[in-house]
């Protein structure tokens, strides 16, 4: 069985980015930039002010000084004249600075009387001016490609003068939910059966990490049934399954999938939830075959679909992050299986401490939503006492 | 000048939660949970197997005996029958445990030929069965409301057979930028005019903190055009403006909105960037005046905007959460201000090294976009040695 690592680095290997796509700035925040934004203008396009002020000649505003003030530069209509000794203009944050001023006096530290001001403050030549180009050139790059577009981003981008973006496509994930013991919700439900819950969580997730979910129809414990069910998922951009990925006689998605042109790249990894993770493509579809547990399922979907999505997305895909935290009760040795413990969290001070859920079964729904990290055990690691330091990832507020 | 914090205070106690909208389990995740989910059934719904293998009786399957198959209970085909003294039935991960049989012998422990196994290993009464109920009973509180829904939480919700929540409409925020000197991406720009970044910057933030923005036309620097785009608000739960919330003579957002019945709750806060934030009702439409300097505006948006929206959308509202990062270069001592400064993040071990940027420019988009946390600094804080304990507000990717 290979390693977790191991695992998400094959599959991050047999992914390539989709193509990029044209959107107006409104739709880009959250997507990834697939070429690199260049200003398009230089910011601030002239000298302009940093206050709500007056522009004077800083040699002639010593303190006691009066000036003659000779007109104002609201923002956006600049003073054509020329600031001469004895002269002040009237301006305001974002004024250009007009011709033969040197600094801004800020309106604090001047008394204005019928067309006249009096320094109150001498200012130094240069001050409270934001330079041309101070934030950024023409033609500089303001965003490098890849990146997942921040709110603030659009806002450079915006100011950059871009209307459109190009992104990478969403990548499209079709979800296949197997299992002759499953139904809909709502739907009626069969006897000894479940509601289906991976397939909408996953839909959830998918979405969450940037990507668009194709949802097909639970597909019976029947070859024919998955084989019909790979067929649809045609124009995805990655096909995941759950369920019949384990070792029972009805773990039908690999002999299913046979006559589609299944190859696997591997199946089974030393992970726990999730053991029986399976990977490789269906002819050229990339294939991520999750077990059906849903704790399982969603573990592995936080440890390797995330990843698969990003880079799909333009990104490279990393593992989840981790940060560390101190275990508040005892936990066992670890068996060889990399283990992601459900717990819970509270903040003490600068610290997090972690507390693992009594139960760990991975048929438990509710422990798992009710989880807020999962505390990462590696192989074959010794048993900690109350107090150890643990890492952990912490499930965010919509994973 | 009040403090950050009481302006968060009465921000959030001006602001109602939105109504509730019955929304489908796929358009459910990120949405705030307006009635709590009660399970609709019991999880599982009888005892089921945890694993591949036989439903046996553990008084009967001691370590060599040898049991007749005599059937199998593939999930959602629960078997009919009874199991009796030297007999098995073949189970997989879900099924439900036939009557008669008290554990369930897991495949690797047993040999089959010829319709017989052999028993390898013997098993406990109660091993490797999950009991009826163990993951929840019907009519258990699943997940509490309010709360911002997971994609773990969809899961569980469909696992609590429900095809359909109920969850607070999206908060409209209307977004009204102004200034004579500002023009949309891509469209003219006047003689000193700069393109606005800050409407396209907040849509993109009120969408990401889960709103709806509508973002208005740009306003000019007239009372009437002011007037003209409060009126266009009509029907949002938030009138969100930009610039004209300074002291200069032509910050007319205040007049502006005079005539439409604008009471002011505050005006003016003890922080940077951001001091001339602005918050009251416009009629019954609550106002919050964002400064026009973008970098100013973003900030702010973290500190009262995504609290703001999280009110309104039937959750609490909080500050940002903090964490602790080590300085590396010296600070100077702070003003009575609070100070959010930008700046860069880089992870030694288990601890966030944080880097200001050398400028702090409110002009600077640039910076503003490339910045990985504000480092959070008290009022009056002595200066800084590098080394010293901060606290940050991290910028997550999407902020």
């Amino acid at each position: 069985m290979i390693s977790v690592d191991e695992a998400r680095r094959l599959i991050l290997a047999a992914l390539a980015p989709t193509g990029a796509e044209t959107v107006g700035l409104g739709q880009a925040a959250g997507r990834v930039l697939a070429a690199p934004v260049l200003a398009r203008l230089t910011q601030p396009p002239a000298d302009v002010s940093a206050m709500d002020g007056y522009a004077v000649r800083a040699a002639e505003a010593g303190k006691g000084a009066t000036l003659r003030v000779i007109g104002a530069a609201p923002a956006g209509h600049p003073f054509e004249g020329k600031v001469r000794a004895g002269e002040a203009v009237r301006l305001f944050t974002g004024s250009v600075v007009p011709d033969g001023a040197d600094s801004v006096l800020i309106q604090e530290d001047a008394t204005a009387e019928g067309g006249l001001i009096t320094v109150n403050e001498s200012c130094a030549a240069g001050k409270n001016i934001r330079r041309k180009g101070q934030d950024f050139a023409a033609s500089e790059v303001l965003i490098a490609a890849p990146k997942r577009l921040t709110a603030r981003d659009i806002g450079l981008a915006a100011a950059g003068n871009h209307p459109w973006l190009a992104v990478h496509r969403r990548p499209r994930v079709a979800i296949l939910a197997t299992g002759d013991e499953i139904s809909l919700p709502g739907e009626e439900i069969g006897p000894g059966g479940i509601v289906s819950s991976n397939a909408h969580a996953l839909a959830a997730f998918v979405m969450e990490s940037g990507g668009e979910a194709v949802i097909l129809p639970i597909a019976k414990d029947t070859l024919e049934a998955i084989a019909a069910g790979a067929a649809a998922a045609k124009g995805a951009d990655l096909l995941v399954t759950t369920g019949g990925a384990s070792v029972g006689d009805h773990d039908l998605v690999q002999q299913g999938l046979a006559g589609s042109g299944l190859a696997l790249e591997f199946w089974k990894i030393a992970m726990r939830p999730g053991k029986p993770l399976m990977f490789g493509a269906v002819g050229e579809l990339p294939l991520l075959g999750l077990p059906g547990n849903p704790v399982s399922a969603m573990v592995c979907a936080l440890l390797f679909l995330r990843p698969a999505i990003e880079r799909l997305s333009g990104l490279q895909g990393e593992a989840p992050a981790t940060e560390p935290a101190l275990l508040t009760t005892a936990m066992k040795a670890n068996d060889h299986r990399e283990d992601y413990v459900r717990a819970t969290l509270t903040r003490e001070g600068d610290a997090w401490r972690v507390t693992p859920f009594p139960t760990q079964d991975s048929g438990m729904l509710k422990t798992l939503a009710h989880a807020q990290a999962l505390i990462k055990r590696k192989p074959n690691e010794p048993g900690l006492a109350p107090g150890s330091l643990v890492q952990i990832v912490r499930l965010g507020g919509r994973d």
